[in-house]
């Protein structure tokens, strides 16, 4: 048995937790901030079976995989105080991983 | 020394942590949410000595088990919409534990 | 790779958070409350290099050491209801640390 612990950004957490719940893996989310990703991450606690962990790897991968999205910033054109769309490449996502062994699992 | 990381409901927390500390069990509560337990349950930190595990797990088991409680469904009756409680059994508890190998444990 | 689990006082927590960033060590905060130590604390999750344990134990200790600071109780005297700052000593600080081996370490 390991325990991947995963921190991922906030935006891709539901949309994981999805997909690691229909294939019937156990997550518990903890609330976290800061740190290994810029913006609000979040924590992750996946239980995995030994053979399992590269499926579970892959999961990840494909929800939080690091890509660029175009937003827009709000600039200032000063004359009349106009606000002009100011189109930018931000990257989003990405994901640390620690996997650890698990000496003894048990339910209750 | 072993960190066992205990995932319980909300309700039997409080009780656990109760018992833990009583016997001089260092713990730390983490807020978590859904997951391994379908209703909102809380994750731990129990660090503790190798002949110790047996015994915590004890404690956890005696705050944690799965029991059946029965509580009661308001159902609506139609005609002149009052309500009758409507006796259920429901499942409550459980806990899930991954006990690690600590490399090194250190107070400051 | 190791991940250092710190349990720390929540008023050492930015100060420590601060210092590790600045020295390019990944540092993710959890929410945690009670437990360990007797106030509030925060866990962190660090992930060090196996040869930069002992360096990143020193900037914990440099930030989370166990010290008495001087802060002042109103106590009222009775006659005419006045208060009276009195000096006392309490001790601050303190962390818990598990040290842990990471068997897989994973950046997406
Ligand atoms: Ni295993
Ligand atoms: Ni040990
Ligand atoms: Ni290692």
């Amino acid at each position: 048995m390991k325990l991947i612990i995963a921190i991922v950004q906030d935006q891709d957490a539901s949309g994981l937790i999805d997909d690691l719940t229909e294939k019937k893996y156990g997550v518990t989310k903890l609330a976290s901030t800061g740190g290994f990703l810029k913006s609000g991450n979040t924590t992750l606690l996946i239980g995995v079976e030994d053979d399992k962990v590269d499926e579970v790897i892959k999961i990840i991968e494909d929800n939080c995989k690091t890509r660029e999205i175009t937003t827009s910033l709000l600039t200032v054109n000063m004359p009349g105080d106009t606000y002009i769309p100011y189109p930018i490449d931000v990257k989003v996502g990405g994901a640390t991983l620690f996997i650890l062994d698990v000496e003894q699992y048990k339910k209750i």
